[in-house]
């Protein structure tokens, strides 16, 4: 290495962190964003031991909770909500039936009475008979018009701003950037770009059956009211090994749902970082972890000091949380 | 407009389809060429109708016999013969079995005689109880020393240039492409970077049952030997939605194999452009169609005229076949 070259790399390493710090300004100078952007600066710095080529590196991102609000109620819940009401306000028969009932009185928990796992498929079922485009299409369209309850205003405005600042810094670092959600694929797909600038096909999802079927002499593929696979807890290691076929090296969860996820990537070898956002500020945001039915965190918050996974508290580490 | 952006919008339009041609060494100046050409500048122009924004050109490619030679057999069949042969040289009372018997003898009939599909599950069982990032590091290394038994080369001498040539410019111009094979996913991730420049995650195709299993209190994502989804045929499409939300506007391929993907992009709506790489050149390559276990073109070739699909001659449109 020549006397300038050492220079550059000697300027470049003193500035880098400061450049990277203004990339995060919705990031109190706290622990946290040390970890993060230490963690980044060691594997995107040539030469550096735990450099990883840009081709491997991978991070991903559940969507519910962790980029975006989830309280009170799952965004993709309500959707489901608003479309059973809406067929039974078209047939009035309906009213005193479940899901119906549950619906038009916004009981959450009588929607849910088959177990936590009946909103996936009553996901797949109140949405079944559309193309991936068209479904997409109408859920861009009522997820613009949906105003979350307490806060009164749409969902676009309740991303957490520390999470999309911190995928636009990982993506100007090389990064690869993927939402990995329970909830279906082409309902995430429908707002990845606009809200995060994550393209339709870097979201991995639950999966409604697709079935390939003649219309007017056309070839189309509609979705099926049958779901194929469930991206949550055990299933997005799986999903995200089928979509991109390699193991991340970053991963953010923030509930038990995410668990799999975090440790299948922080156990792979060389650099790996974990971390859950840890909703703790009631006041900005909502607080819960071990109790709620919502996002549910208590396994992987016990899991995370032995794992090394990084808590991210909401209340400290976050100087705003909403753009 | 003013006078000096018409004129760069003359100058341009002017030397666009030259530009463009130069990146198309391998292709003789037929119609073939020039359909494509002129498809991809409508699509590509702005203000022009018929342009497609960035985020819409998807194209994608079938893999054996569109990208690479596929005679006399599949390459992961290839692949499946060499690694049957390797385990009856370790166990010798597998000789006499089926499907180590005809692996040894290089009977392809004989491993398929459970059906044209029963290879593809063989090849699952053969490559079973690794993760997807082993499996492709050996795919690597074996396609590496494998030859191609005619022209006695590697598989990376026998792709075909005009393709490749193909795929670089179509991503010149703000196509995303994708490889949509009747492989194993893994199989054709272990090399498409390096032979086509597409990396992993632009692949999809053939799908493993994968477990998620705790090996040494690590979290591993494993093959199993069952198939869970047979991306050929109306696979294709399907398989397709699955991976990217969206459908393409082009789409290549050369067997029977390619129809409902063929199909399924040109139905729809749009400009759309679907072609055919049409095998006559048995002095160069091979010369097969309707009549062939590998590779079969039969109904496609009959559908093409009215679906306006472009069929390619390897004798007539292209100036060379290999690298």
């Amino acid at each position: 290495m020549t006397y300038l070259t050492s220079l550059v790399f000697l300027v470049w390493f003193a500035i880098a962190p400061v450049a990277a710090a203004d990339l995060l300004p919705s990031w109190r100078s706290t622990e946290a964003k040390h970890k993060m952007l230490s963690f980044v600066n060691q594997v995107t710095t040539p030469g550096q031991p735990g450099y990883v080529p840009r081709a491997d590196r991978v991070a991903v991102f559940d969507h519910d909770g962790t980029l975006i609000i989830e309280q009170p109620i799952y965004i993709e819940v309500a959707l489901v909500m608003d479309r059973l009401k809406e067929e039974a306000t078209k047939n009035p028969a309906l009213k005193d039936q479940e899901p119906y009932k549950s619906a038009i009185a916004g009981d959450v928990k009588g929607l849910a009475a088959g177990g936590s796992g009946s909103l996936i498929p009553l996901v797949a079922k109140t949405n079944a008979g559309q193309t991936s485009e068209e479904f997409q299409k109408s859920v861009d369209a009522w997820i613009k018009k949906t105003r979350q309850p307490r806060f009164n205003k749409p969902y676009d405005q309740l991303t957490y701003k520390p999470m999309t600042e911190l995928i636009a810094f990982l993506r100007q670092r090389g990064f690869k950037v993927y939402i990995v959600s329970g909830s279906n694929i082409d309902f995430v797909r429908a707002f990845s770009q606009r809200l995060y600038g994550i393209p339709p096909e870097q979201v991995v999802g639950s999966l409604s059956k697709l079935d390939l079927v003649m219309q007017d002499h056309r070839l189309e593929v509609i979705r099926a009211p049958q779901i194929e696979m469930i991206d949550d807890g055990p299933g997005k290691p799986v999903g995200i090994n089928r979509h991109i076929g390699k193991r991340p090296i970053m991963a953010f969860g923030n509930s038990d749902g995410d668990f799999e996820m975090l440790k299948w990537t922080t156990d792979g070898k060389g650099p790996r970082f974990g971390a859950l956002v840890h909703h703790d500020d009631g006041r900005r945001e909502y607080q819960y972890d071990r109790d709620s039915s919502v996002g549910r965190l208590n396994k992987a918050l016990d899991a995370a000091p032995a794992h090394g996974w990084l808590v991210i508290s909401m209340d400290r580490d976050w100087k705003r949380i909403f753009p």
